[in-house]
């Protein structure tokens, strides 16, 4: 009888791309610190370490964020070397649910000219 | 000295379009059951009384779905004599967001058609 490996700190489990919800994706768009991560990983085209966000929040609330983004299927996470690095899934997310993702910018780019919030 | 009316079972406060946020217009669609209540409200022009709604959730908890609605700006409540209709407010979603909500709608149906939950 084998038993599992015990996972390690380095498992990072992401959902299959038909595992991802609707609704987990937008729960985890919910939060204005999550919002503002995906606005910042979708305006450029390479991945990014979490120590790139400077975020009004401690460091541990920002991991959270970080995990919610990636099991919810929005972000994908890798180590490189100690820097966990953070990529949007935009292929997924537009396979699943097309226009979605860019409506969701769109409307949050709008809402923070809006605010003054930029 | 005055003190303002004690508040009335029958009172339901909208935000203002101006107070409406994208963060909670998302939590309020990030469940299942509210999601739902959207779809059917997009897909008719006529208001909905709640008792219209066949939910698989007890009348409180549907009563929780329809405030978490309406105190996120997604619908509008209003009392007709004992019974409460509910319409969506896509005026003001389309005017602060351009193209969100059916873009949710649409992301909505296609992961019903996918999962075969319809």
């Amino acid at each position: 009888m084998t038993t599992a490996p015990a996972p390690s700190a380095r498992d990072l489990p992401h959902p299959a791309r038909d595992e991802i919800r609707l609704e987990g994706v937008l729960h985890a768009l919910s939060d204005p610190v999550r919002l503002r991560i995906v606005r910042e990983l979708a305006a450029g085209s390479d991945e990014l370490a979490c120590s790139h966000f400077d975020l009004p929040v401690t460091k541990s609330t920002t991991t959270h964020h970080f995990r919610v983004l990636r099991e919810s299927g929005v972000i994908r996470q890798a180590y490189r070397g100690t820097a966990k690095l953070n990529g949007l899934r935009r292929d997924d997310l537009d396979d699943l649910f097309p226009g979605l993702l860019d409506a969701l910018l769109a409307a949050a780019v709008r809402q923070a000219a809006r605010l003054g919030t930029d």
